[in-house]
C-alpha cells in the first residue's frame, strides 16, 4: 500500500511537470515505466531557455520577433484561454492547447493529502529517511579522504571558480546595505537639484526631499539607514517588511528601490546594474534576482518592461524572475480589484497577449525573452481560512475581501502558467519555470501544493515536519533553494537549520541568499558569505560546497547552453555520466553515491509492488 | 574571606602589571586603594608605544637612535641582569632596575592555586557571575532600542568605518588560501628560472623545484594547496600544524612563507606587504601579525630584523608582534641546545643588547620599535609532567629533553620582559606587553599564569571551566582575544563558543582571525567575515559589534596617538568619560551598564571587606 501511494504521488507529479514543460528526472520516470511495465521514451515535454546572446548581438534587439497572429484570449474559471478570434471565444472552441482539469487537480490533491497523513506511509518514510541520514555518515567516514584526493587532483578546478548561482533573491534587496547607502550618497552629490519625487502633484527636488524628510545623506549611516535586519525581526515577518523603507521612510524605497517613480526607476535600474557588473567581474557567480507584479492593474506589464529596455538593465550573469506577491486582500480592501479573478487576469492576460502579438507589444516580448519562471511571495506564516476544494469559488466570484489560500493561489497561478509554455513553445519562445516560496512557514499543504506544481521552491524548512513530503522530495529531486542566514533573522535559528539534514540524506538543496540588503554584512558576493557561513558552521567539506554549488546551476533558469558550459555537455544525465568533475570539482565517488542510493530507494519502490 | 581572597588576587596582578610596564585599570586600583585605605595615586607605570610616523618620515629611519652605553648583559638563573661593565658583573652588582623574585612569584602563584580551588570562593563567583549574565539580559531587553536609537543619531559612523584591530594572527597565515594560490602563480610566471633553493648544496631554480615536486603551479588550485583545516583538523593540532604546507611540501613552506631562504625571505615579505596595502585600502581595519624567534640560536633576531629592513616590510595598519614557540624539547632532543636557559639567552640577550646599544644593533633596533609585545604559542593541550615551584630546577640546570610547563615557559618570559621593559624605558624605548595564548586549550593553571604575568590573551576558552578565573578577568578587565572560527576547526563547535558569554558578562572581548590561510573563506578581509559570522550565529546587535571592535582597539598595541585618533582624547578612563560615540559607535548607555556593573562587583568587594 505505501509503495503504491508513494508510486502514484510520483506518477502525479511527473504528469504535471511534463503537461507544463517543467522537469521531471529521467531516473524516476525509468522507474515509473518499468513499474507499469511499459518501455521508458525519452519525453520531449522540457522547459524552452532563451539561449544567450552571440557576441555582437543586442540582447535587448527587438528585431526578430515572431509575427503577430491577432488570436483571441480570454480569461475563463480563472485561467486563459487562447481563441483563434472573438466568435470562438463565443463558441467556446479554444485552441488546441492543453488546458488543466480543475477537477483532476483537486482529485490529486486529496489523494495526496490522505496520503502524507496515513500511519504506515509515515512510518516508512520516517525510516528510509533516518537509514539515508545514516548511510551518508558512513559513506563520508569511509570515502572522505577519497573524495579529498579526487578533488586534489583535479586541476585548474576548485570551489573558488566553479559556477554558483544565486537561486533566490529579490531584486530590490539585491544590493548589500554598505552598496545602498553608498549609492544614496552618491546620487545626492549628483543629483541634489534634480526634480526627483512627486508629492501630491508637488515636485520635489531631491534636496527638498531630504529636507523634508529632516535627513541630509551626509549624515546617513548604515545604522540610520536602517534596513538590515536585528533580533527585532525574528519571528516578525511584518517588522522585515517594512526594513525595505530606508531610514523607515517609505519615500525613499520608492526613489531608489522602485521601477515606477518620478525617475522613471533610474536609480533602481543603475543599483541593480552595479550588482550585475560586479558580478561579470567576479566571473563564477550568477544571480537570479526577482522583480514584482502584482496583479493590481493592466498596466503593470507594460511598464515594467518599458523599465527594463529605456534602462537596458541586462547583464549576462543575471537572470530575471517575476514574483508575485499574494495580497488579494489588500487590493480588495481597496477597492482596486472586484474579484481574485481580475487579479489573475492582470498577472497573465498580458504575457498571452505578448506571446500571441510579439510585434504590437515589443518591450514586453524582449523582456519576456530574459524572464525564466515565476515566483510566488508572501508571508506564509499569515493563516486563510479557506480550504481548496472543487466547491471553492471560481476566482471571477471570490469577491469577498478575505485572502485566498496558498493552494488555490499555487494552483491558478500554475494552471495559467501550464498553457502559456504550451502556447510559448508552439510559438518557438522560451517557456517559464513555477518556483514558489515554500515552506517557510506555515501550513505543510503548502508543500504539498508545491510538489504538484513548482518546478523547484524557495526555503523548504516546514519539509521537517512531514516524513512523507520529505521522501517525496527526495524521489523526485526537487530543488530546494535555502537560505539559512534569511531564516535565521525571521524564523528559524542557523543551527536548527535543516539544510545540513536535508544535504545529507540526497535532497536536492542549493544555497540562496534572499535579501542581502537586510542579511549580509561583506561588501562584495553576499552568496560568498553565505557559502563561509555554512561551510563553518555546519563543517561542509569541499565536495559538499562544490556539490551544492552544482545543484545550484541545474536548478536555476540558465539557458542549456550555459549549462553545457559550466557542468560539461551530459549535464542532463543523472549520475555520474552527468557530471564533469573539470567543471564542476565534486567527487565522482560522491555523485555515483548519491546516484545509487537514490536508485536503491525507487527501486524499493518497484520491488514492493512487484509483490503485490 | 571570599573577599580578602579575591582582593589579594587584585593586588598581584596590579603589582606584577605595574612593574612590568603593563596595564591596569584605573578603577580597580581605586577600589584597592579605598579598602586600604589609602588616597589613589595616578600610576606612571604603563606601557610606553612608538608614536605613528609623521608626514616624510622614514619607518625605518636608523638616525635617530640613542647612544651605546656598553653595559654588559648576563644571564643569570634565567633572567638577564643589566651590569655596568663585566666587573660589576663579577662583583654581583647589577643596575638599578627591577628585577623580579621567582619566590614571590611562587608565593603569589600557590596562594591563587588555592583561591581558585576553594569552595566558598567558587561558589561566591559563579553566582556573581550568573548575576552578570541575567542582568545584561535585563538590560538588553530594557535599553536595546534605545541603544539603537543612540546609534542611528550618530552621524558618519556605523560599524564599517569604526576601527577594529585583528588582534591574534600568525605571519605565515595571515593571507587568505586564494591569495597566497594567486601569488605561488604569479611568482610562477615572473620567477621560473630564478634560483629560489638550496637543496643540500644544490641550487634549484623554481622550475627545477617544482619539477621535484612533480607539481606545475598551472595546475596548483586550492585543494590541491590543501592549506584549509578541515574537519581531520578538529582536536588536532598536530594535522593543524601540517596545514602550513602548501600541497604538504615543506620546500614551499620554506619557499614562500618562512623569513629565511634562498631567497631571504623576499616572497614572504611582498605577501604581507601585500595584505597591509589591502589593510590600508578598507582604511579602518589593522592586523597585529605575530613573527617567530625561536631561541634555537642567537642570531635569529639579526636575520629577522635584517628581513624586516631589507624588505622594509612596514605598513601603518600593521604593528608586530614576537611569538615564541614552546618547543624546547624538540631543539633540545636535536641537541640544538645544552639546556632551557640557553633558549631564554638566544630569545632575550639580543634585545637587551640593542637596547644598550643601539648604534651597534640598527637594523634590530629599528625593527624592535616597530615590535609591540611577545606571544608564546603552541599547542597547550600537550601535558607536561613538571609543577612549577621553587624547587624546580633552574633554567641553566634544566638540562632534561622534558619540556617545562606552561607556567615556567611564562613566567621566565615574563621575568625578562619586565627588566627588559624597565630598561628600555629608561633609554626611552617602547617596551613591550606580554599576549600569551592562552587557555585555548589545557590545565586552568595557563589562565592563573597569564592572570599574574599578561598584559591581555589569545583565546581564553578555558575560563568557561573555572568561574573563580572569569570573574577575576572580568574584575581586572583583562582583554580575551577570541578566534571562534579557529576554534571551530579545532578545539570548540562555533555554537559552544564562550565568546557570546563572555561578552554579555562583561569580560573584554575582541574578535580575531588566528590563521586566515587555514579557516577564511572570503577573498578580503578575513577579519570582516570573522565579525560577520559572529553577528549572526549570535546575533549580535551593531551596538555589540562596535563594543567588540572598540575594545580590539584598547586591547592592541596601537600608539597612544592612534588611539586617540580612533577612540577619542578620553579613551583611557573607565566609563563613560571614557567613550567617545562619534568615532567608536557604541551607545554611551552601554558603557554606562558597563561600567556601572564593573563598580557595583568592585563595591561589593570593598563592602565585603568592611565588615570583617
Amino acid at each position: 500500500v505505501v509503495c503504491r501511494g508513494l508510486y502514484r504521488a510520483l506518477c502525479i507529479r511527473e504528469k504535471n511537470m511534463q503537461q507544463s514543460l517543467q522537469r521531471f528526472p529521467k531516473t524516476p520516470s525509468h522507474y515509473l515505466r518499468a513499474i507499469e511495465g511499459e518501455p521508458w521514451k525519452p519525453s520531449d515535454a522540457g522547459p524552452v531557455f532563451t539561449p544567450p546572446v552571440k557576441d555582437g548581438q543586442d540582447p535587448l534587439d527587438s528585431g526578430n520577433l515572431p509575427e503577430d497572429l491577432g488570436y483571441h484570449v480570454q480569461m475563463k474559471d480563472g485561467v486563459v484561454y487562447v481563441y483563434a478570434d472573438k466568435t470562438a471565444a463565443e463558441r467556446n472552441e479554444p485552441k488546441d492547447l492543453p488546458y488543466p482539469s480543475l477537477k483532476n487537480f483537486i482529485d490529486d490533491m486529496n489523494f495526496l493529502l490522505v496520503l502524507i497523513a496515513q500511519g504506515p506511509v509515515k512510518t516508512y518514510t520516517h525510516r528510509r529517511l533516518k537509514f539515508l541520514s545514516s548511510k551518508f555518515q558512513v559513506h563520508e567516514m569511509l570515502n572522505e579522504m577519497e573524495e579529498m584526493k579526487e578533488l586534489k587532483n583535479n586541476p585548474h578546478r576548485d570551489f573558488y571558480n566553479c559556477r554558483k548561482v544565486d537561486t533566490h533573491i529579490h531584486a530590490a534587496a539585491c544590493m548589500n546595505q554598505k552598496h545602498l547607502l553608498r549609492f544614496i550618497k552618491k546620487s545626492y552629490h549628483v543629483d541634489a537639484d534634480r526634480v526627483v519625487y512627486n508629492a501630491k502633484g508637488k515636485q520635489l527636488t531631491m534636496k527638498q526631499l531630504f529636507q523634508q524628510l529632516k535627513l541630509h545623506p551626509y549624515d546617513l549611516t548604515v545604522d540610520s539607514l536602517d534596513v538590515h535586519a536585528g533580533r527585532q525581526t525574528f519571528q516578525r515577518f511584518d517588522k522585515f517588511n517594512d526594513k525595505y523603507n530606508p531610514v523607515g521612510a517609505s519615500e525613499l524605497r520608492d526613489l531608489y528601490l522602485k521601477t515606477e517613480n518620478a525617475i522613471n526607476g533610474e536609480y533602481f535600474a543603475t543599483i541593480i546594474k552595479e550588482v550585475g557588473s560586479d558580478l561579470e567581474d567576479a566571473k563564477y557567480q550568477h544571480t537570479e534576482p526577482r522583480l514584482s507584479i502584482y496583479g493590481r492593474s493592466p498596466e503593470e506589464w507594460a511598464r515594467l518592461a518599458s523599465w527594463f529596455n529605456t534602462h537596458r538593465v541586462y547583464s549576462p550573469n543575471m537572470k530575471w524572475m517575476i514574483q508575485v506577491p499574494r495580497i488579494y486582500d489588500v487590493f480588495r480592501s481597496k477597492n482596486f480589484l472586484p474579484h481574485f479573478g481580475k487579479m489573475l487576469e492582470y498577472i497573465f492576460v498580458p504575457v498571452f497577449e505578448a506571446t500571441i502579438n510579439p510585434q504590437a507589444h515589443k518591450e514586453l516580448s524582449v523582456f519576456l525573452r530574459h524572464i525564466t519562471g515565476f515566483d510566488s511571495v508572501d508571508d506564509e506564516s499569515k493563516h486563510s481560512g479557506h480550504m481548496f476544494s472543487t466547491k471553492s469559488p471560481k476566482p471571477e466570484e471570490w469577491t469577498s475581501p478575505k485572502n485566498p489560500s496558498y493552494t488555490y493561489y499555487i494552483y491558478y497561478m500554475y494552471a495559467n502558467i501550464l498553457v502559456l509554455n504550451n502556447l510559448r513553445r508552439q510559438r518557438g519562445m522560451n517557456t517559464f519555470l513555477f518556483r514558489p516560496h515554500c515552506g517557510e512557514a506555515g501550513a505543510i499543504t503548502h508543500l504539498l501544493a508545491a510538489f504538484m506544481t513548482a518546478d523547484n521552491i524557495s526555503h523548504g524548512l516546514n519539509l521537517k515536519k512531514s516524513p512523507v513530503l520529505q521522501y517525496l522530495y527526495f524521489l523526485a529531486r526537487i530543488p530546494i533553494a535555502m537560505s539559512p542566514l534569511s531564516n535565521n533573522s525571521l524564523f528559524l535559528e542557523y543551527a536548527k537549520n535543516p539544510l545540513l539534514d536535508f544535504h545529507q540524506k540526497g535532497l536536492m538543496v542549493s544555497l540562496s541568499t534572499d535579501d542581502p540588503m537586510q542579511f549580509h554584512y561583506t561588501k562584495v558576493h553576499p552568496l560568498m558569505e553565505e557559502y563561509a557561513i555554512a561551510a563553518q558552521v555546519f563543517k561542509l567539506s569541499t565536495c559538499d560546497m562544490c556539490e551544492i554549488a552544482r545543484n545550484s546551476v541545474l536548478q536555476c533558469g540558465l539557458s542549456h547552453e550555459e549549462k553545457v558550459k559550466f557542468l560539461g555537455e551530459n549535464y542532463q544525465e543523472d549520475g555520474p555520466d552527468g557530471n564533469d568533475i573539470r567543471k564542476t570539482n565534486v567527487a565522482q565517488i560522491r555523485v555515483a553515491y548519491r546516484y545509487e542510493t537514490w536508485c536503491y530507494e525507487l527501486n524499493l519502490i518497484a520491488e514492493g509492488l512487484k509483490n503485490e
